[in-house]
């Protein structure tokens, strides 16, 4: 038995439009979603955004909530820093807007408002996006080596074809919304708040058996189960940021809190060949198992049976103490 | 038997100049061809490259093809968006150039012309630079770790060595040129449209010995196999942008599409030590099957053998019927 | 027995301050410390670090060393270019500073100066950030799944919780500098040079009992260990540049070395349950294994002991010689 090694390389492909009053009229291509934009054997696509343009390093009053919501300066510690804050507290207490105060905080400014995530996801159109997975794999012990490509596929198949359980089981271009639909969930639903689809292949082989039909089964599992009773940074986002240089010199920034579908391309397999030693053992062990019937019957014949007296004087044969024995003999 | 738990940290040094009519003299360094900047087990080098400088979002003609050529307005249907299209069609139907109409799309324009890569490779001069690779490994279950850089090895020398598998086993400082070289490729080639090599560290290791003979034995292996009849996205390449501001505030981009290689270090191992409890089940298996000898030889001469009733005689011995006994010892 | 297919995500939080002359008071966020902004199983926290600002191409002295510093033109080979080298010589020699000569290159000017690393760590508060690690886990064979936020903890619990090996062992959420404690570090010092942390989640179970009693324990293990002797680029850094655009179109970059903790969250474990297989072979070799009893029994008696002519005699039936026998038969 050998287990599988395994390089992968994927290729996301798509574009899409969005018009909305902040950012206007916009295309989003493979450059623009996908972050970063190689990783080993995993691929973001970012499917629902909250986007901070043109953050500034300065003072300005945090985020409304519980904690940083004060009546005067005596309710903001100069210096403090809660764990969802944005910046350092400069121990004053501002307008945040013409009704509510919040304490004022040395940060990027203005703060990320996230309290809402966009719905529907701001990149739906995500789920016609397709993703080419190309996967070597290698059985060190045997020098085994396929790709999931397999020979007997032809470029213009590769072209157009989109992977299907039943119809197209060996086309190793998926559309997004079908490995989601797959898996037993709703794309849409997943776009808003991310999470993480597993593409598994699995490259079970008998190699004793000719090399064709060692061949890639895929399937698709969502990998973070959401939990409706803990929605502690539920799904799947992280932030990042774009950073310019004004004319001045000065730095600014646009902060995105990117929520989208990580697709982890899990490859495992085991390959096997026919090997004499384990077989030995097990046929070993399972003789010796058979002694066990023989101890059995004895036993059911010696102690359980009627006539075990009978059994018992046929089976053993009774040995003289050695030493009367040999009296007896030199008795004689 | 344990499994290896490993860590992997990577450096790449080496520096190269361009000069091209687009780009001018440019020098690249580090932080220019690597990318991302930092990965867990694995780097890419960039070696080739396609720049489309100045894109902004507008309208802009498509790239010639089969599809996207068109004659007037009726070839180009509104809102449709290919596998391959750089934006959504705008529904007109433009000069691309002064012969060829094109469909116009909503996209990054002007949009990119990928349809030559640069041969020989635009950053050919990687062949020369270094990849230093330090890798820890732990035997979680003999509470055995050890690194590549090995106690007996000088700073000195780790500061000029070049691995080479007969001179140099044991420098961890890797030729880019050499990897490739060693796994039977040409860099050169490979540099054009990219492409995975493995360096495969294997730590097998018997710890009954002293630990000074666990030593790492290095591998070069190239992980995606070329198939000369499928070039569907052959080789290794990822689109990135950089994101620049103009002082209106708008923004603009530079589209990179990198082909190069990406150099994803495998470390597997197995350590063991003797366990006694292993060793009795293949004793006792091997036993076991001792017992085939027996049954075997009585087989032949209960059964094979001209003599097989004088020797069956003498084996058995034949229990009259009890109930046939006592009725002889009542006859009595 | 099967092993762990496990899907990590991973989220920092915390902001700090620092007021340098070269960047003046600058707030420090996740997306500005986090780099990549998202890995598979990794997070890297830059700590320290190293900024050349306002980097263009252009010629300029090399940082001085044994290799770089000159009298004349004569000391400096152009076209020429070290394994430290910012760039390619041009053979002049240029100075440095008033009192040294250096061999001019084609660079990012001005060339990156680390011959100094910050001490204490640039963003010595990192210690303080926190870590949200979510991890879900699956054992195909047993269609058994789990995730690290177990189903009996209130939302409030983790939102205010941090992770402690005696009073909350199940508290997803780390602190930076608790990690690094565990680990028997001091983060105030790997802070200034980096290195990498394994944070360990260990999933074994048994199942043939209940799951809820299948839970995560955590364990932190620094990875690269540090040697005295060899200082060959020690701890973990990386250079990345931030790249902007002049208003003339010409770029600049502010070249970063980075120094940090990378986070490694390594899943490990084995799930088993009763089978009846390889419990059977290990009777059967056991069985087997007593049967040696009756052979050394046999040997004592029949070899060994005082009276063994006797019992040899017991034990065997000597079958008499068959032509022999006949023959004494056809004699009677």
């Amino acid at each position: 038995m050998d287990s599988v090694v395994s390089s992968v390389t994927t290729k996301a492909k798509g574009v899409t439009v969005t018009n909305t009053s902040t950012l206007g009229f916009r295309v989003w291509d493979v450059a623009d979603y996908v972050i970063p934009a190689q990783e080993e054997n995993s691929l973001f696509i970012m499917t629902n955004m909250i986007t901070t343009v043109n953050q500034t390093q300065g003072l300005c009053p945090e985020l409304p909530d519980k904690t940083t919501v004060c009546k005067s300066d005596a309710n903001c510690a100069a210096g403090s820093s809660g764990t969802h804050s944005n910046g350092i507290a400069t121990g004053r207490c501002v307008l945040f807007n013409e009704t509510v105060k919040t304490c004022e905080v040395a940060a990027w400014c203005p703060v990320e408002d996230d309290t809402h995530v966009p719905e529907p996801a701001f990149l739906k159109a995500a789920e016609n996006f397709t993703l080419l997975v190309k996967n070597n794999i290698w059985y060190p012990k045997f020098n085994f080596s396929k790709r999931n490509i397999l020979p007997n596929v032809t470029t213009t198949y590769l072209k157009s074809c989109i992977y299907d359980a039943i119809t197209d089981p060996f086309c190793p271009i998926f559309r997004l919304g079908k490995i989601v639909e797959n898996a037993g969930h709703s794309f849409q639903d997943m776009a808003i708040e991310g999470g993480i689809m597993g593409i598994q292949i699995n490259w079970d082989c008998n190699l004793d058996r000719t090399a064709s039909l060692c061949l890639p089964r895929y399937s698709f599992r969502r990998l973070d189960t959401r939990d409706v009773d803990h929605n502690v940074s539920p799904g799947y986002n992280f932030r990042f940021a774009k950073y310019y240089s004004d004319p001045t010199g000065a730095e600014h920034r646009t902060l995105i809190k990117a929520y989208g579908i990580r697709f982890d391309i899990i490859v495992f397999g085991k390959a096997g060949k026919f090997d004499i030693i384990p077989t030995m053992i097990n046929i070993g062990s399972g003789l010796a198992l058979l002694g066990v019937a023989t101890v059995l019957c004895d036993v059911i014949v010696l102690y359980c049976m009627k006539k075990r007296y009978y059994y018992r004087e046929k089976k053993y044969k009774y040995v003289e103490d050695y030493e009367q024995g040999l009296g007896s003999e030199m008795d004689q």
